[in-house]
């Protein structure tokens, strides 16, 4: 039993209902890895080794709910024809598939581990990782085995879209047996991208399908949903009890309703709408409804290659109109719930003493210094 | 004479008219600081010393023309009463002057270096350095003093503002006369804040004044220009021979005419709007009107605190709708020209040796991994 002091620190963001708002000058005492005790400098006790943060600010870990962080290749030339509005003719999902299945393990071990160090190095300190570059049982199956050597929170996204040339039907009969027979082993989560309005990903029924095999192998459940258009994604979500329904950029009002009388979050990816020029969702109506809101980068090759919690901070509260607080409670606390965690996001006693120690006086300038890599991880 | 060689160079990007854009797999040698040798690693000649980068891009070092690093202070809450759309009664940069004026040289030193190393640690090797936040002789001297141990590139603004409780007539004389002759041996250039719409800022005839005493003192001049509507600030600039006028979200036909057939840059500052939710100008007007363009980050505690170039190419990508090649050449060989610079933002033959090294295999990952801080710097 070791107990670790961490002392100086400028501001300490607990959301701690104990406390009203943030600690001035506090410190923390960690021991084996949990919060034991918080409060202010003055009151700290001794313990057995001790970090001075010298004024920098605390904040919980960044939990970033969402990522596809196992893939081999890039699309920097689909993202620049369009961002200059230049036709590209390139293959999208298929391309990045394409280029993860002939890549070795060590290939895709190598360029995971230098993403989840990235995005630690900003502050995330607990990250969710999906499979949905194979499309085939045995690339599923290795991506979530390599994924699964950096996170528990692993995400069989088999229906990610319908591979060129396979049957719809085909599929789905693949992805709801042989492929989650192999996957459900290696996943704490299924997914599926609910889209109707797009040709290669999955309409309701299909996602219905799909999701209800899921749990059934004993995953819990998270969607894609309402990102291009007005679907039944977030229905779908709330009805089967998923733990969240990611993108919600087009929702009616009985999407809102249904998913503030839930246990669903409703997970923003503001990276997506800066890295594809898209409108970004309304984040507002949905805290207005009460609806819980996290926040996720989505990095993926190609609709935002963002490891950065702190950018999608500032975005959501550039673009999602969020207050600095409302974007950090969903970057840590929204983010836990949308994994179902109770031990992380927060730092109540308890908690996992995973630390974002930012270089600044206080967690508003995670915001107010957009690009400035001021935060980085301490996990104790 | 000690030459170094650098291999290993997975792209790089020199602005060389000899090369048909970007080189692949180079390598480059520097002399005493200075580029003697651009070409394939196949043919890289033997040298003193040597780095191999291991397949990062190399993209010339940014040149940041426009920042007001000297000052103590923040403005955070002004920031977050901003977004968050709620009245803020505090004194904008009546604040940052009060908190600069009472610092000590040695607090504003190690914040003003510490500033610098956040720019160069993301790929800023020359950066210009504004005074500003003093607006009495003393203080605004003092500020100079303090830029000139980091940077040749300094500025001259006393007329930032005009102080509250000051007559304007008096402060423009002040500016022309006593501020400007202490402060005339410290800086390169001397910049107004043009702004007829703002009652603090100042019209077109106090900044005629101010910048035509400024040229008779042997500076060279800059303005800010066109920021919050349309005024004669570019007109000015251009008459006047101005190396650059910054801003310039409203702009006339006559404005761009005037521009396109200048020596005068528009330095475009989008973390400005980014900061301040507010409308974007209009890049692609000026680009296709044949206006050189340069991006700054403007890096400031009231309107925009971020020291970020990578941020600023992001936003110039995806807000002022630059391609990547634009936005990346407006942040080194615009910025350089911006601050009538041919030594810098280029690495031709005789360059000085400063490069932005990625994180990335080319340099369209500037914009396509938006908040990741990819870009370093490396002065050879
Ligand atoms: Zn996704
Ligand atoms: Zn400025």
């Amino acid at each position: 039993m070791t107990s670790h002091l961490v002392t100086g620190i400028g501001e300490l963001v607990t959301h701690d209902p104990r406390f009203d708002g943030p600690l001035r000058d506090a410190a923390l005492v960690a021991q084996d890895g949990v919060v034991v005790w918080v409060g202010p400098a003055s009151a700290q006790p001794a313990a057995d080794a001790r970090t001075d943060l010298g004024g920098a600010a605390v904040v919980p870990g960044f939990v970033d709910p969402h990522t596809h962080l196992v893939f081999a290749g890039d699309r920097a030339a689909e993202f620049e024809a369009r961002m200059a509005g230049t036709p590209y003719t390139g293959g999208g999902i298929a391309t990045t598939v394409a280029a993860t299945r002939a890549a070795s393990d060590d290939d895709l071990r190598r360029r995971l581990a230098a993403l989840v160090a990235e995005a630690r190095a900003q502050g995330t300190t607990t990250i969710e990782v999906k499979s949905g570059y194979g499309l085939d049982v045995g690339t599923e199956e290795r991506l979530l085995r390599l994924a699964g050597e950096v996170t528990t929170e692993t995400t069989f996204l088999g229906a990610h879209v319908v591979p060129p040339g396979t049957d719809r039907a085909d599929y789905v009969a693949l992805v709801t047996g042989p492929m989650l027979a192999a996957c459900a082993p290696l996943a704490r989560w299924a997914d599926v991208f609910c889209e109707p309005a797009s040709r290669v990903a999955f309409d309701g029924d299909e996602a219905r399908e799909i999701l209800v095999a899921a749990r059934s192998a004993g995953l819990g459940l998270r969607v894609h949903g309402n990102q291009l258009g007005p679907g039944p994604g977030v229905q779908l979500a709330v009805e089967l009890g998923a733990a969240s329904v990611d993108h919600c950029t087009y929702l009616a009002d009985a999407d809102v309703d249904a998913l503030a009388g839930s246990g669903t979050v409703a997970t923003l990816l503001p990276g997506v709408e800066f890295s594809t020029r898209s409108p970004y969702p309304d984040a507002r109506r949905l805290l207005d409804a009460g609806v819980e809101v996290a926040l996720a980068t989505d990095c993926n090759p190609g609709t935002c290659f963002s490891t950065s919690m702190p950018l999608m901070i500032a975005l959501a509260v550039r673009e999602l109109r969020m207050t600095v607080a409302e974007a950090l409670r969903a970057a840590t606390l929204g983010g836990a719930h949308a994994l179902r965690r109770d031990d992380v996001g927060h730092l109540r006693l308890g908690a996992r003493a995973d630390l974002a120690v930012l270089d600044a006086p206080d967690h508003r300038h995670l915001a107010y210094r957009p690009g400035v890599p001021i935060a980085r991880a301490l996990s104790l």
